[in-house]
């Protein structure tokens, strides 16, 4: 797979190897901020590596819960600059039933001050969108091995830079869908968890989500809020992410490395049935 | 080194290898949410392994540009909750000269709308209290190769948990001054320049920081917000850490493995004269 032309810049780095000196050219991941904006309303500004903005805006719109589905969306577009290049600001137009920019503060308002003990926050984050994973999905393990190879495989950027976290999607039988990489982990999520949005494919009722790095209660939550039954990472998740995945259902899936795995919740959708 | 008490979870999981089930137990690295709190103004809510809370606000201060010394700190203390353990609130007081409740969100708001282009955002970010590191520090480039094993030595939930991102201070001589572990890169930062600014030793003027993983932008500012001349990382920088770090100079080193490591910036302060 290609990189998308403004992910990577290139620029002149000094080696030290062993006492010796050599000026080279390197790839650096690259890194910048993206408005998204509700009218005249900035809703976020996240640091994001450029490219698949559009899908960046309609995943965040949905993993936040500020919409629940994408015929919400009356327009998405990224504005042009002033030389009529792409700019980093994405104008975003809802319908009138859906999210008012002055419910913005009071939500994230609302998500933060409940969320001072754990459960407050599990709480609070459940009325903002989060879905109940199909509890009919099954996935073989054996597949399921197989997907970190996939994955490191269509990684681009981060061949190029070794700077990048991925999140990819995949269907019931493990062939890759969608992959997307970006500077946050969080973004990467948006980006794929946006381009099936956008597909009209949300919920995501037959989907594994896996992600390169940790498995987060920010990167659960998103998985949730896109409905996919299976969340698998590379790496270890936290408490907070095992008891929002217990809590509402999700098949959370660590330290997927080669023929092994760790099952923190769900294990009924990946594992044989205990006899 | 012990881990503190709060900063793992133990829970009962499943791990699946080749075909085979076993329940076990297992650790993992706690995430809660932190809120630090000025008079009765929330400043923010952040995702981060309890422990060492108070150092963390003190960093998240310095490093947000919110607080420029320790000496505008009057009180800085761990809420209590309602049984008398330790909350997850964190209350700050400062100085009547310091930052008002009010600045808060037209600072935000200012550092967000000029954050559009990398330019106007490295810009906007000078403005907030970030230091010129001080340009006659030496570092020897042997003793810099050390400094990942002593770091990983040192990091005693991430042995645990696989889960943790680790910041650490380092003097002049390479010997280890602080480590802290938090599941956000960020709040790593933040605790151990939190510790530094509570031992009067703030602007770092003759350290080295170095985090586990990626040196990304926000950890190019915290380094800088410091005084840290030297910040150095096991992974790849992105491009807008390398602009930051050029632009205000400080020595910015990436891929340290082994007996190798990249210089995007500053290099004078760790490589041999040019002949």
């Amino acid at each position: 797979m290609r990189a998308p032309a403004r992910s990577v810049e290139l620029t002149q780095v000094t080696e030290w190897e062993n006492g010796s000196v050599l000026s080279l050219q390197d790839s650096l991941a690259a890194e910048e901020p993206l408005e998204i904006r509700l009218g005249e309303v900035p809703l976020t500004v996240t640091m994001r590596t450029p490219g698949h903005d559009v899908e960046l805006a309609a995943g965040f719109l949905l993993t936040e819960g500020i919409i629940e589905s994408a015929d919400q969306i009356v327009a998405l577009r990224a504005a042009a600059s002033q030389n009529g290049s792409k700019s980093n600001v994405v104008e975003v137009e809802l319908t009138r039933t859906s999210f008012e920019p002055a419910d913005l503060q009071r939500n994230f308002f609302a998500a933060s001050s409940c969320g001072i003990c754990g459960k407050a926050s599990i709480e609070a984050i459940r009325v903002r969108g989060l879905r109940q994973p199909n509890s009919d999905f099954r996935f073989d393990p054996d597949v399921l091995c197989h997907l970190p190879d996939t994955l490191r495989a269509e990684q681009a950027v981060f061949g190029q830079t070794g700077g990048l976290h991925a999140a990819a999607l995949f269907d019931k039988s493990g062939q890759l869908l969608q992959l997307r990489e970006d500077i946050g982990r969080h973004n990467a999520v948006d980006k794929v968890v946006g381009w099936a949005l956008l597909q009209g494919m949300v919920p995501l009722a037959h989907h594994v989500l896996m992600v390169s790095g940790r498995g987060g209660f920010e990167i659960v939550q998103k998985a949730l809020s896109a409905g996919t039954p299976i969340l698998a990472s590379i790496s270890a998740p936290s408490s907070l992410a095992v008891k929002l995945a217990r809590e509402l259902g999700l098949t959370l899936v660590g330290f997927l490395r080669g023929r092994r795995f760790v099952v923190y919740s769900g294990g009924f959708r990946c594992l044989p049935p205990s006899p």
